[in-house]
């Protein structure tokens, strides 16, 4: 089915668009041209973007044309796959040469990379149109991407609602329809809490999977980059593109088409931690994900996982030591402690007062984690766990905390909550839309793999919206 | 030739003794029964030993002798190899299944391990005989093996004096003809420490070579176990034992026979920070030692390591946070803090106070030396850096400060010097008696290897000591 219209266009997949390409039904020129327009008319309310690199990419774009609009047979005539031509974004703590490349601080508002990040290469090389640099929460140290420095990025299905963060230029931007798909980068939470409040695929990688070179980090244990995309489908395709090797690292068929290998999912239902704390839309519309999940045919069962309880503590301790020591290091803080935020300011305050007892004691009790998570799961022989991505839904921007029941929480602490484990134990973790709150707010579903088994959880994500449609629809602008 | 009394066969090398039992001039049994008898008579003056396990030595000396002395083609023959049937100790940090391991300590008084550390059990494969476990500084954390709890251990070439640590047991006894080998652990110099004050040979290997499974942590991202023996020979016998994967994980023949490939060693001589401290006497020796390197052939050239001089701080961070962690854990520091002699105690204060940040820049200065040192061999092509071991020789027992020139230095600070660069980069690194003082105390050369190259540091090690004899001298017990 062709897009009937540019808005078609701006929302239609990776793959309708790169077939669109090469049937010469759209230029990558033309295209280019249709989503910078999407972002000069949308941005301004959306501030989802920091640096729009419009010339670049109509280069890019004009590259991409020769390449693929040659005749066949022609001298230059290349294809470098399904991202080619394809309009996208990159977080903005990426190094893009020659791009300024800000963290979204104010401390390198000025800042221009010499060199490529090794992700930002791999787009270039797979042929991806970069739009622009995306807005995220100041040095990608916390999850509203309520950014002091370049403005709150808002959410596009309620303006007055925050992205998520700290990657939230990047799934505003997507789930806008401002760019096909974004990179960003994930600690505690930061590319599947903000897929999550605007209702699109968000996949953090196993840790140490897609190399980090040229990001500026936030914990160096922890830092993951991921895809975010429409769909699961799209993300793969990113993924399989950033990832050292590319696609030839991954078992590409299964990635990409779930159909390929049909069979019985087993999910584990965790019976710890992830259920405790969530708002009962967020509850009910996760329980109808997983009727929709049985009903593909997917087996779940309760695995006990103890340790989770004490997930929440070492990420903290190891985030806050190792974010300190990278911006001590790097001569930012303390030595220029006023330009930063409270929050970020007052979270590395924190982390120059752990003890390294303390972070050699979260260290342990990550190892001790991992080891069970694995056991655990590999004990009840599930493919990846089933839960919640978020414990409620885009909070008010502004707003610190929240009500659940007759009890007040943090934001923030019921934003990364669900998060967190899946960055301790290194494991490979996706959130997906499963549902709209009655006031028309997506809710995540997380499924959280096995070692290094991004492979799986992307399956099970594509079966999931092959049923359902979801990440289909588009926010009111 | 043959030794010619039982304080001859106290001292042969290991390779003479186990030909003899192979030659059925001497049997294991008697073996076990004549060291036995010189721990019995020697270590009341020496201090040694914590523990003597006269039972078990004699019962693995039979089984070795019903092994080795069965007929030819009688089931049951077996011959292990060169360590079969020959006296060693082991300190007294390393896990022996049904043997009290203290760990120096008053808290492991009474604990007896389940299970052998992984190089009591390789030992034990290799037919060793284990007549006890040596004394040591308590827990391992400092560097004169003066144990408050198990009385100091004293230097076999002067009995006033320390024999350093922490592995001072093991050297003393190795150099008193107690034993013929024994396992240590090096952490900032606790195997090459004690071996240079007792005039023996020890080993630290690289990090990780060898297994620290079951051994009593101080610093486990600096904690390596390693032979001491009499001669270079003889520590390359016992590293072979106990590294997994055993001999064949080693160019075996050029481990424990330096001539069978004979070649120009070049050797570095490092422009920076381990020639600024040294007593008169040590630098004399250490020159003398230089030019018998150079009549056996080795070429020395200069090379300049300017972070060298930062070593010592960071050594002192990452053990200090890494040991005041494992005692946390353990449950023994700071809730039983009373147990501990007040320089333990005072080390792991200084270590709950060390920042997260600290320690992760201490990690981070540790990788730039890693890749410095690294660079810096393979550009001047050297196969090794040659330096004295420890800055003076030893100090009496109980003496904190030692006079160089007109300048005052803390004993633990000069001993510990030129030891921390070769644990910070994790490569492997040699002690090797290079000569006496005029008041009789042994001198220690060091060769420090690269990467993981054992082989060559034993290789010049062995070549160095066909040439000179003072591996040979006894002390005057």
């Amino acid at each position: 089915m062709p897009p009937r219209s540019d808005s078609d266009l701006a929302f239609a997949s990776i793959e309708q668009v790169a077939a669109l390409i090469r049937r010469r039904k759209v230029s990558p020129v033309e295209l280019a041209k249709l989503m910078l327009g999407r972002v000069e008319r949308l941005n301004p309310r959306l501030n989802a973007f920091i640096t729009v690199t419009a010339e670049t990419a109509l280069a890019q774009a004009a590259k991409a044309e020769a390449e693929l609009f040659r005749s066949r047979g022609r001298k230059g005539r290349r294809d470098r796959g399904p991202l080619h031509g394809i309009p996208v974004s990159l977080k903005d703590n990426i190094h893009t040469k020659d791009i300024r490349t800000t963290a979204g601080s104010r401390i390198l508002a000025d800042f221009v990379p010499g060199q490529d990040a090794s992700v930002a290469a791999k787009l270039k090389n797979a042929g991806a149109v970069l739009l622009g640099k995306t807005n995220m929460h100041e040095f990608a140290y916390g999850v509203t991407s309520n950014n002091p420095h370049y403005g709150a990025v808002r959410n596009p299905w309620d303006l007055a609602r925050i992205s998520g963060g700290s990657s939230g230029g990047s799934a505003a931007a997507v789930a806008a329809g401002l760019c096909y798909a974004s990179v960003g980068t994930d600690t505690g939470g930061s590319i599947r809490i903000p897929a999550a409040l605007c209702g699109v695929a968000g996949l953090k990688p196993a840790w140490g999977r897609v190399s980090c070179e040229g990001i500026i980090p936030l914990s160096v244990s922890l830092d993951c980059a991921g895809p975010l995309a429409r769909s699961a489908r799209d993300a793969a395709l990113v993924f399989a593109a950033i990832l050292p090797g590319g696609p030839a690292a991954l078992d590409f068929p299964r990635v990409t088409n779930g159909a390929a290998r049909k069979r019985r999912f087993r999910l584990g239902l965790p019976q710890e931690f992830f259920f405790d704390v969530l708002t009962e839309e967020v509850r009910e519309l996760f329980e109808a994900a997983l009727r929709d999940l049985r009903k593909l045919g997917a087996e779940t069962k309760g695995i006990s996982i103890p340790l989770l309880r004490d997930t929440e503590d070492a990420g903290n301790q190891i985030a806050w030591a190792e974010a300190a020591h990278y911006h001590q290091k790097a001569g930012f803080f303390p030595a220029r402690a006023a330009e930063y935020s409270d929050d970020v300011r007052s979270r590395l305050e924190k982390g120059r007062k752990v003890p390294a007892v303390a972070y050699l004691e979260a260290l342990s009790m990550r190892r001790r984690f991992i080891e069970e998570l694995r056991a655990r799961m590999r004990e009840a022989e599930v493919d990846a766990l089933v839960v919640p991505a978020t414990s409620i839904p885009a909070p008010l921007i502004g707003e610190e905390s929240v009500k659940i029941g007759a009890q007040d929480f943090p934001a923030r602490a019921l934003l990364l909550r669900l998060n967190r484990p899946a960055n301790l134990a290194g494991v490979p973790a996706i959130s997906i839309p499963c549902g709209f709150t009655r006031s028309g707010l997506p809710v995540g579903l997380q499924l959280i793999g096995r070692d290094r088994a991004e492979e799986t959880v992307l399956q099970i994500a594509q079966s999931y919206q092959r049923a359902t449609d979801w990440h289909l629809r588009r926010p009111p602008l």
